[in-house]
Formats: C-alpha cells, sequence, structure tokens
C-alpha cells in the first residue's frame, strides 16, 4: 500500500450563527477545505450545562502543524471566550498529504 | 502557541430511540457536555449486517481518564449486549483542558 | 475497566451521489457496519476551492490494518482521482475488538 502519512485534523464546535464568519476566517488561515455537519448539543461554557442547547455546527479541516498553530491562535483571540466555541485536535493518516497542505 | 494537552474523545452509535436515556446515564457519569448528529448506518450486531438499518444518532464527548472509564463500564452494563451500541475512543488534543473536565 | 484495544477508523467524504457505489465497495472489502452523515463542504481537488461546494457525505467505517490496506487501495484506484474523494485514517479504541474485524 501506498504509505499513509500523519497530517491534524481540527474539530470545531460553534453556534451555527458564527458559520459564515468561521469560514471566512478559517480560509484566511490557508485551509483548502473543509466539511460542516449540523449537530444538536449542550455547551460548556464555564462549569456547567448553558442555555444555548440547540443548532451547532461541527466543522472538520485537515491542516499542516503550521496553519493548525495559526487556527489555534485565531480561535483563542476571537472565539473561544466570547462563544464558548470549542475545538480539539486529532492526528490523523492520509494518502497524498500534498493535496491537503 | 498555547500548549495543546491530551484528552479523551468518546463517540457513541446507537439507536436514536435510546437518545435521552444515553444522555442521561452520561451526565450521571460526569459529562459537561456533548454533540449529537443524526446518522444513517448499518449495523453490526454479532456477525452480520442486520435489520435496523436507519436512523441512528452518533453522541460526541470529552472526557477525563477516570470519566471514560465510567461511561465505557456503564455502556457495557447497559448497552452494548442489549443494543448493539457502539463506542470508540479517540486521544485528541485541547486547549483549556480544565474546562472539559 | 475491561482493556480496551487499537483499531482503524476509515473517514471518507465524497459526493453524495457515490453513496450507493461507495458502501458496495466497502462491503466488498469486507467491513462490518458504518454509519453516513450528511455534510455541507468545499473541497479540495487539486490547489483551490473547487466548484462542487453542496451536498457530500462523510462515511465512518472501523477496519483491522488489512481491511484498512484493501479500502485504501480501491479508493486510490477507483475514487481519488476521479471524484475528488477524500478519506483519512483514525486510531481509535474499542472494547470487543473481535465485534469489528
Amino acid at each position: 500500500m501506498t504509505q499513509l502519512v500523519s497530517i491534524k485534523m481540527i474539530t470545531i464546535i460553534a453556534l451555527d450563527s458564527l458559520q459564515s464568519r468561521l469560514i471566512a476566517d478559517l480560509k484566511s488561515c490557508g485551509i483548502k477545505g473543509y466539511t460542516i455537519a449540523e449537530v444538536e448539543g449542550e455547551g460548556l461554557h464555564a462549569q456547567h450545562f448553558t442555555d444555548w442547547e440547540g443548532r451547532n455546527i461541527r466543522i472538520e479541516t485537515l491542516a499542516s502543524d503550521e496553519k493548525l498553530s495559526n487556527i489555534m491562535e485565531m480561535l483563542s483571540e476571537n472565539y473561544f471566550e466570547k462563544y464558548g466555541v470549542i475545538a480539539f485536535v486529532t492526528t490523523v493518516e492520509v494518502l497524498r498529504k500534498e493535496h491537503f497542505l
């Protein structure tokens, strides 16, 4: 089999009202593709279940380590505190890594 | 960049009819947030594709190692055998781990 | 806790028009179950955002290393170049690994 190589997957959970702004900011960080799924959820603003139960979005995008760093910084500065956005990073493997960088 | 730290993500696939009961049980295990997506699927009750093709749910929640252990035990005792529920654990990385524990 | 063991999760992003063909090909590779979620997305055919923005699907299936190898080969030969399908592999942990192989 062609060799699999590691790359980072970033998953972002946010209120659906943030969708277009988040996508614009992710594109500014250089991402080349993404998927968005509608999800329900209960959140974790601070230490308790909050009342923004309802429509959320779940964005996934693949990124190089450098873009990942820029994206996490962008989210930290503009989204985490203000909007209770959640993001987590998974190491995944792909063929043809160059297509995603 | 602020340091990323490891945490466990638990993904649960189940019949959508189990949703409210599963969420209640997960909250009893101490989770602070989750997302639910509707998915289609074909299952793997035993060794073959089963006839419960149809609406399933896919629940995601982040947890500390201790909560993870409690959740897997709860699922083992009440859901895996009886309902063909599937669960898998992914190690992911987050900023601000304390928000999820 | 019962011991968790590693297994591969394959996630495939594709145009929804490919769904039935992809599922048939995955079954030919021996998978025993899967989930499909509808997602929106923008893609990465080559080096730029493409115009197939719209309905995509996100398929997840668990597989042994051997099946994983067959699936990636099948996708490479029939889907990656022709249809801009994306696939990535995550190492996850499950109880009862034998149920998924």
